[in-house]
């Protein structure tokens, strides 16, 4: 999918980039007992950063927090927490995630890194509509600090503490031949859905970059990697992905290169959220071609991704080509119904709109499927990854909160 | 919802109007022997017809004919079948579907009423992408018109013949106090969404009306109810509704009247396919009120009815406002976040924006669920009815061709 430069790794993550160390805690947040509490700081020289947010119109304090913060363009530390949204809060809940900002910006100070809370973004996840424990947050954010540290544990720490309905941390790292990074780590695995997928994600680099620089690659690298992620058409009020530059490596790299190494480490962690999202027993990739354009591929695509019928029948490995032809019917986008075609893991079963022999015997057994359709009408083509829709997903979010 | 004048009872269906005679019987289509044709006849003295049909850009061959036979605005006959719905059949398909009509026209001619092919509206459903079995269905079309029958037992045959998955026939029947009936029978339990409920329904009446009267009153009527059902996101390549009037009571109604009986109907057909649904085991209505259009209410409403983790949710009886905040933040309408307020079972769940007190011990253990929510920007209102999404629906959905 990405045509980057240099080794992709997913044992790093975060902390693969010179100038940044991490930490995961646990604060007490989850009733559990697991960690909760994550902190990514950014030690410099440069501190250019920028985010992408949720288009979700109910937004979670921290996303208006962040939000706000970002539009400086710089950031020295994000403080992510697991435990609880804290969406749905009103003014008290904002309070609650300016008085964490302002906390660790005071510790941080303390410990001799001069920061105002105006440079910390701050990210939650959990259930929506409860506050935060604000006792336990603000203890952990105290504790946190002093277990900062850099190389492979800090970072792999760090993913853990924000992890939910997760069941493996998402982690990510690209070091780039011309001797600069990209690492980056992801939580996610509900909500996901279109207009970033439902998460939180942070990246770090240690190019030498302009915010602008970082805005245009972390926009070009989540329109094509998380928006692209959809396992069940559910937007979440707290999605944030942030990228955050030390120029600890003193290298400038091209724009060109940025992009493709952002992308690399964004396309990755999708993809790890797409094999670890609730209840998923197959990973499905839906590719749209012959589309008059991307834009329209891409539509076309998702519609077919959160069809409960295609999905359903893919959980039954169940080879019904016709509900992608009556799922991709409904996509306003132009098609030609008498020349469109499709196909399972490579074999055709519709073919200008009518089925192909032995399409009912297509195995779709495999964990991987691949579904094609080509709508007909022009070249252009993209894909979109989903899930299908299973028994686990239905148990697992039928007791989420209770 | 309705104002309509005189009795609605569930007892009778199309041949409650005068005029009428209808049969189902087991022709072969259906593998398990079950009945699987149905045939309406409007014996007059007047033929005037209205359909409206699925958005869906991929048609059926059943739902092409039938548009371009309803453009005559005139029908004596519609014949259906389940166990095949000949969608994504091509060229070959629509041969199939003018052969039955024209089978069916000579068989009505033999028999003494003088029918054309394009008199007759041609109905399929079941399984997408199969030729239907052409020897028996036209066998069946020999054999049914002998089978004729007016009073409660010709329409109720019928309404068994069109069952999918559906384990009840839906039938209904208005008697308006000034002497004329509208009666009608629909299936459809899964692939049940916007632009039409994913159905077949055909609705009789004996008034006196012209076709662009019958127009009007089903537009009236289809998008207040059917169009208002949303079980699965998923728009069908089939859906079709039928309005013939006979004429036969001698009495013209005016539009208003005609409109709110039809409605009626439609209404009370549309809320048994809600409780018939696929793996339904709550029958949920989403009302959203506070908002600045209906149009904009029942977009927003719609959102929420097709959200998977509301959905799941209320399968598990579990009041998680906040799925219910983020799926409406992803509505493409005017709200205000800070005073979004939702009720469950009319217990406040959330006050502007935020968790009221008792919000999460809420009982939502019974069958029918009531979803309110208040955008805070106008006055317009309307509800969508909804199922929730159960370990039935994905059991039932991911082995439906195997």
């Amino acid at each position: 999918m990405t045509a980057q430069s240099g080794v992709l790794v997913r044992t790093q993550g975060v902390t693969c980039a010179a100038g940044f160390r991490a930490a995961g805690i646990a604060a007490g947040i989850k009733a559990n007992g697991k960690p909760d509490l994550a902190l990514v700081l950014n030690e410099g020289p440069d501190h250019a950063a920028a985010g992408v947010f949720t288009t979700n119109k109910v937004k979670a304090a921290p996303v208006l927090w962040s939000q706000q913060v970002l539009s400086s363009g710089a950031l020295r530390a994000v403080v992510l927490n697991s435990g609880g949204a804290n969406a749905c809060t009103g003014a008290p809940g904002f309070q609650d995630t300016h008085r964490t900002a302002e906390h660790l910006a005071d510790v941080l100070s303390d410990w001799g890194s001069e920061t105002g809370a105006g440079e910390i973004a701050v990210c939650s996840t959990g259930l929506i509509g409860d506050r935060l424990p604000m006792d336990a947050l603000l203890a952990g954010v105290t504790e946190i600090v002093h277990e900062l540290a850099g190389g492979i544990s800090g970072g792999t720490d760090a993913a853990y503490a924000i992890m939910t309905t997760d069941t493996v941390p998402k982690q990510a790292a690209l070091h780039h031949p011309d001797g600069w990074n990209v690492g980056g780590m992801a939580k996610g695995a509900g909500m996901l859905a279109p207009s970033l997928a439902t998460m939180l994600c942070v990246v770090t680099t240690d190019v030498v970059a302009t915010s602008e620089q970082l805005d245009r690659a972390l926009r070009h690298a989540t329109s094509r990697s998380f928006d692209r992620l959809d396992v069940d058409g559910a937007t979440s009020t707290n999605d944030t992905v942030l990228l955050l530059a030390s120029g600890a490596s003193g290298v400038a790299a091209t724009q060109e290169d940025l992009d493709a190494a952002v992308l690399a480490v964004c396309d990755d962690l999708a993809d790890q959220l797409m094999a670890d999202a609730e209840g998923v027993t197959k990973r499905v990739t839906v590719t749209v071609r012959g589309a008059r354009s991307e834009d329209d591929a891409v539509v076309a695509a998702r519609v077919i991704a959160r069809d409960s019928l295609v999905k359903t029948a893919l959980f039954g490995s169940d080879p019904n080509w016709g509900r992608v032809l009556a799922a991709v019917g409904t996509a306003p986008v132009d098609m030609e119904p008498d020349r469109i075609s499709v196909s399972f893991q490579g074999r055709p079963v519709c073919v200008d709109g009518m089925g192909a022999p032995g399409a009912r015997e297509v195995d779709l057994s495999a964990t991987d499927i691949a579904v094609d359709v080509h709508l007909g009408v022009g070249d252009a083509a993209a894909a979109i990854r989903t899930t299908d829709l299973s028994h686990g997903y239905v148990e697992e979010n039928s007791a989420y909160s209770s």
